[in-house]
């Protein structure tokens, strides 16, 4: 192959489960991603059921149209599991019990206490002149081999499983044939929570849409918009692409500004933990309609027993009485959903636990529950500091999920803000604590 | 084509978007479930780029190897959809502008007060011999021709548009072709949590595996191994099917006994509410490793209101002593992460929220904070009622998102296992408070 084309890759997602419906195949976005930055073009993607001579099929028509071609699934002990027999029978390579692939799953399942059964066994069946790939975290081994001129290499199809597997092991291969030795900026993602699409869209229109090298597409989600910029493929894997991406993200960051709150594989949870951490800020949250979700979101985070000191989820009026010390008399005049109770309990779990931040949330997720007066969707969010009060009224639509979802998402926005003193707090006042 | 055999399809999306990373390919799923119910096999599904060559070799391929042809994406009135142009070249049969699309869409077009542009033009254009599709939701047609044999439609990429014209346009066109008049049943997935794959494969090894018209598959992740039962494509779209299936279920629940925990679409979470919500039981949990995820997956059910009384996310120490009342002692003592505190908190928390069931989680969720004697994994499990404690050692692996998650899975087991009477609490002791 010439070095100085791109790539063509195809990726084959193996499973008769991805065939029935009901199953998103995901695998193939990840590798898709890895492909792009190590200037890849993946050309097709295969999906096929656990069958050998479909796979088989498949295999063959992809070595005839690409360079590259990715098998995940189908390597596990079952009899389901005929990746290797098909990759076998398409390459005219018979299979062999390869020493390294048993070693390392005897070593595995032996740090589990365990011992490799009859149906394991198969696991370490590799082609003949395969070179094995070393599955760090489950017990399954990958393998790669050269057919045709084509690169062939199967991953298992667990996803971690196959993530840690492309990078540890795959990239150094891969980087060998492409010339390429670090994954190159090919895309860049900007998260924005706050502005409605056509909003974000009609700020991006212009000589700034699908330009000067850089495609521009918007992905909305109840976390928000987001915005994808991809180097045109042609020239992504080199300084230029970086060097155009550059350019089109500064000026999506003059117009979006401080709506932008992360970038790439960035979240908002990891954002504001960061920052929490940096300044040594401790933090506490009470919970209602989000049921545990911004904590849940927050200790996802790794260290973020440093900053989190306490989350309520004070389902209850009596939970919000007994664990917040929210007047029982403010409920019964506001009721449970309302600024003043939202207040209330960010100030109450911010004293109680004697952190720095207090985050409140109180809300009607539905499908029931909701009145004219207060509607499902309806969201009052409570944020508390030294310096004052912000109590924020949110209307959301969506399902239960997708309310609980944009709740949280909305409540740690409101704290990013406040932390990048886009936003301030304000001091309390008897008659409105905190409501604007 | 014989009437009595199953018809095999391939699903062919169309996009580069599709190929860029980032992005999930979601139509299949639909399509996939719904070729299901009417009787059809999907064989392949192929994801491909907007280029006019790669389209046209995946329909070559596809034709060679399937009876149905299902392209979706590629209609749109942009020079990127290319979709028509490839049917065109691989059939051989000339693009014309039909009056019976043309005029369709302009009648859509001049509901929405507007005139169809020089772009959309193109949309109307339709390989020579092919049948339009109508498209009741957006602006392009679709089509369908017949070719070597082969039944070749072609729909929008864009999810409710696809979806509609499948339901109102293709289904009556490809119940000719199956003879099939209904959807049928077709699938049913059983939920476990507790055994290890190999143990679930071992034990439906044998006569039932495969057998008897019902195909048998695993699906192992985080919450538990999934079993799979699909009612053979030939025989499924009857009465016989739902017989069949019926028949392998109660074989398979008769090897899995109280391990199964949900069927199909239900969770764990939804579960355990009904049964708490019919038996009138209030629950209160105190989660430290999991961060509020109990909390969150319990409450997105409608209704939990009604059981949910609180969830403390005591992640400090600190929170521990004052919210749940764990004697400063005990965990000097023994470690937060122990089996005396998890004992403690979900004592605390029951007895301090004056609800039946008290649940608590501790652990080492990582990456960070373990040790030889507590490694990263770790986890304790406790639950409280008035007939006393049962508390658990866990050892999970994974990441820590995947430790997380077994652990909630875990504690909401233990609750559906007391629940369902599989488990009981015993009196607590006073030297191990229900460590067992």
């Amino acid at each position: 192959m010439p070095r100085s084309r791109a790539r063509k890759a195809e990726i084959i997602a193996i499973g008769s489960e991805l065939l029935l419906g009901g199953r998103v195949e995901t695998n193939s976005v990840f590798l898709s991603d890895r492909f792009a930055s190590l200037g890849v073009q993946v050309r097709f993607k295969t999906i096929v059921g656990d069958d050998t001579r479909d796979i088989a099929a498949a295999v063959r028509t992809a070595a005839r149209r690409v360079d590259i071609v990715l098998l995940t699934g189908g390597l596990g002990p079952t009899c389901d599991d005929c990746t290797r027999e098909a990759v076998a029978m398409v390459t005219g390579r018979q299979l062999r019990r390869h020493l390294e692939a048993f070693d390392g799953m005897r070593r595995r399942l032996a740090a589990w206490g365990r011992v490799p059964n009859r149906a394991q066994l198969r696991q370490a069946l590799i082609p003949r002149g395969a070179e094995v790939l070393a599955n760090p975290v489950g017990s399954a081994p990958g393998f790669y081999l050269s057919w045709r001129g084509c690169f062939v290499a199967a991953l298992p199809g667990v996803p971690n499983e196959a993530q840690e597997m492309f990078d540890s092991a795959l990239i150094p291969r891969l980087a060998e044939l492409t010339g390429q030795n670090r994954p190159a900026i090919t895309r860049r993602v900007l998260h924005t929570f706050g502005l409605p699409e056509a909003e974000v869209d009609q700020r991006l229109t212009g000589s700034l849409k699908n330009g000067r090298g850089v495609r521009l597409g918007l992905l909305a989600s109840p976390l928000g918009v987001s915005i994808v910029l991809t180097a045109c493929p042609s020239r992504h894997a080199n300084r230029r692409g970086v060097v155009a991406l550059d350019r089109v993200e500064r000026a999506v960051r003059r117009r979006l500004g401080q709506s932008i709150y992360a970038q790439d594989d960035q979240t908002l949870e990891q954002v504001v933990g960061h920052q929490l951490a940096e300044r040594h800020l401790t933090f506490a949250a009470a919970e209602s309609c989000t049921g545990g979700l911004i904590g849940h979101r927050l200790t996802e985070v790794p260290g973020s027993s440093s900053y989190v000191e306490r989350v309520v989820v004070t389902y209850s009026n009596r939970a919000k009485i007994e664990l917040l010390g929210v007047p029982e008399k403010l409920i019964a005049r506001h009721g449970a959903v309302s600024a003043e109770v939202a207040a209330a309990m960010a100030r109450g779990v911010r004293t109680r636990s004697r952190t720095d931040v207090g985050l409140s949330v109180t809300g009607i997720a539905g499908p029931d529950g909701g009145s004219d007066r207060k509607p499902v969707g309806l969201v009052y969010i409570g944020l508390d500091t030294r310096g004052g009060q912000d109590v924020r009224e949110y209307r959301f639509h969506g399902n239960r999920q997708v309310i609980k979802l944009r709740a949280s998402q909305a409540a740690l926005e409101l704290l990013r803000r406040w932390l990048n003193g886009i936003e301030k707090t304000r001091p309390r006042t008897a008659a409105h604590p905190g409501h604007q």
